[in-house]
């Protein structure tokens, strides 16, 4: 799917962290520091899609993006996002887990995650309307979380 | 653990799909049609808490119920969200995963669901604010889930 920014080498050679099915990457434009995206491999819309090979890697993959974030950004409390179709809010139709590491006080309203997350989630990987990180910016946090990856692996 | 709601008789014994890991229940205080939670049938907070055999059976168990609520509430879109940990919202401190169907226009903002799952996850299953079910309509829409529930498995 070239049309698809998911399916692009430019999104996929950015992942902190890969298996055959599933690869982690960065939010271009995050709504807060962590929020990350787990992509699948293969080019599908729905989470009913998933075959169950991909079904049951999907939670592990999310439980080991936790604990890189966890490790990387001192939090253990995430919201944990699946938008599946447009009514639910799902702008880029290639199946995608937002995982957003969350601390106390993080933001004025703790629930305005999703509303950020919402003016965030309508274009390229994230935003027209949020301030996107550089991409020397996103390249370091990238390394920085594959360092992080790399130990986690090792435990 | 007898004082955490998912613990007690009376929310299992109101599951309409369930595994020897999982089951899933009505919300008691929907905040749409169709709003239902997967709790683990281990009482654990965190879904890095989950062991390797449960983690690889929790997406196959959201597939499961998406497929059953697609067809008793007729829509292929779905929010699921995972509040993982105080500060990113997470109210009852047993893992529970809320799936949530979708059509357009249920809501005047389509990512008021976010807010209105905010005032609803503060007390037992759902809320003290929003209007709760009656038991005998937790019951009724309960076995019409089951119903359908037993209908998919036969696929």
């Amino acid at each position: 799917m070239s049309c698809c920014p998911f399916c692009l080498d430019a999104a996929r050679s950015l992942c902190f962290f890969e298996t055959n099915l599933f690869f982690a990457i960065y939010n271009q434009s995050p709504i807060l520091p962590g929020h990350s995206l787990i992509v699948s491999k293969r080019h599908l819309q729905s989470a009913v899609e998933l075959t169950q090979e991909e079904s049951q890697a999907l939670f592990p993959f999310i439980q080991k993006v936790m604990l890189i974030l966890a490790k990387a950004f001192k939090t253990e409390s995430f919201d944990i996002s699946l938008q599946d179709g447009l009514p639910a809010g799902q702008t880029v139709m290639h199946l995608h887990v937002h995982v957003i590491p969350r601390v106390v006080g993080d933001l004025a309203n703790p629930g305005d995650w999703y509303y950020e997350l919402e003016k965030a989630d309508n274009a390229m990987i994230d935003s027209f309307t949020r301030p996107k990180l550089e991409h020397w910016q996103l390249i370091e946090i990238t390394n920085r979380l594959r360092i992080v990856s790399n130990e986690i692996q090792k435990l």
